[in-house]
């Protein structure tokens, strides 16, 4: 923000799950004026090139890294767009772009930076299947590289006395194969076989795949690293159809004896 | 889906927070080619009017009459794009469409019904502040015109138990001024007076607002009907700045304590 030298700035910016038309207007400007482009391989790869575009791709797993290198950038006057898919606010690039902030150069602070949201994976998954966010929910990001295991199976139990609809991030990955059998486990101990499940993987690209199964028969095999998993409520619903797959839904009413 | 009149469909569509900058473009589309919109007037009133296409605002109270309208219309060989603010799957109408089709003409469902995911109000707010959904949370919709008040309360004590930062949709309205103010009271007896919590009306907007007050000094008067509120986690953090609002966000790791 001094006047010795141009003013650069961090753009963290969400992709959506896929499609290119799932990307808001705002985000594809941002993409389109920047000089240089951070973030996880793949997602960079899915802008196009243009002159002026300086890609950074990097490694899944180096996300403070990443985030550093950004505000070095935008410090030296780049105008940077971080890229996530989804929406870069729920377990993506922000949280790491403001954690190196707070821990980082007391400069930073003062950068002009901005999060641009985007379609969540969460939200892409269910419109897929229906609607089984209509009622109260809640985001559990499965994986312990940097939380305790024993958190997260605190969490899954207290959310399912709490009858929230479950939606479970990063359900599964080459390091962590186990995680979401035991997820699966904790809430069998409480809902019903019958609760709808939803394993959304790849939502929006060519190779899309939503199978909805009862938790009663639900397996982590399902499951690979492109795949959000909805477990349904007590009052999550599955209306059967003759030409399709059902439609899930969470209905916007819970009776009076939900709240004993 | 018969032979002998048009195809009809109904597209449940997410408009985002407000800005026409935040809709994607398959939702732009949508829009674009239906015959009828349906949806609560000040939605409606957001896309332009063109030749051909017919206009159905209503009130805000009335959602499966709109549902069954959109329906009828639809097996009647009408392209209708359903309208709702944010995403359509979030305490939007698409949980609403599913339970009129659930219970309603069996022939409803063999319609063809889909859902275009919005950015929802949650991750345009969070994006506002920072990063404040970075870690584990959940969304309840404080209403209880479809659901006992004490099934929320419920549901807020043991999300403030899981540690989840928690968005609170439809924190107040005419009708339900006192909502708000008992889930503050209730978070505040587990969560600590330092707790940063956002107050974010009309994202997007002219006239958007966003408020980061500490738990021990928020009041309920800073929301009105337009506002998404997100209470920190034990683990939000604040980020002063000298040039603007401090930067909120939830640090993606948790320590090994939080599990106890």
């Amino acid at each position: 923000m001094s006047g010795e030298r141009p003013a650069g700035s961090v753009t963290i910016v969400g992709l959506g799950p896929g499609a290119p038309r799932m990307i808001t207007p705002e985000v594809t400007d941002a993409l389109a004026t920047a000089t240089d482009l951070i973030g996880y391989g793949p997602y960079v790869a899915r802008v196009p090139d243009r002159p002026g575009l300086t890609k950074h791709g990097s490694d899944n797993r180096e996300e403070i890294d990443r985030s550093r290198h950004a505000l070095s950038l935008a410090a030296a006057g780049h105008r940077v767009a971080v890229v996530s898919s989804g929406d870069p606010g729920v377990f993506a690039m922000a949280a790491a772009v403001f954690e190196a902030i707070e821990h980082g150069d007391p400069a930073w602070r003062e950068l002009d930076v901005r999060v641009l949201p985007g379609v969540t994976a969460m939200t892409a998954a269910a419109a897929r299947a229906g609607a089984p966010l209509g009622h109260d929910f809640c985001a559990v990001n499965l994986s312990d590289n940097l939380k305790p295991w024993a958190l997260v199976e605190k969490r899954l139990r207290l959310a399912a006395e709490a009858d929230f609809v479950i939606a479970l991030y990063n359900p599964v990955s080459k390091a962590r194969p186990h995680q979401l059998g035991r997820a699966l486990e904790i809430l069998r101990a409480s809902r019903a076989p019958e609760t709808p499940v939803i394993f959304a993987t790849a939502v929006s690209e060519a190779h899309e795949r939503i199978d909805t199964v009862r938790l009663g028969e639900a397996v982590p095999a399902r499951a690979d690293m492109r795949t959000l998993v909805i477990v349904g409520s007590s009052q999550t619903r599955l209306v059967a159809r003759k030409n399709g797959p059902a439609f899930v839904y969470t209905p916007r009413s819970a009776p009076p004896e939900a709240s004993s």
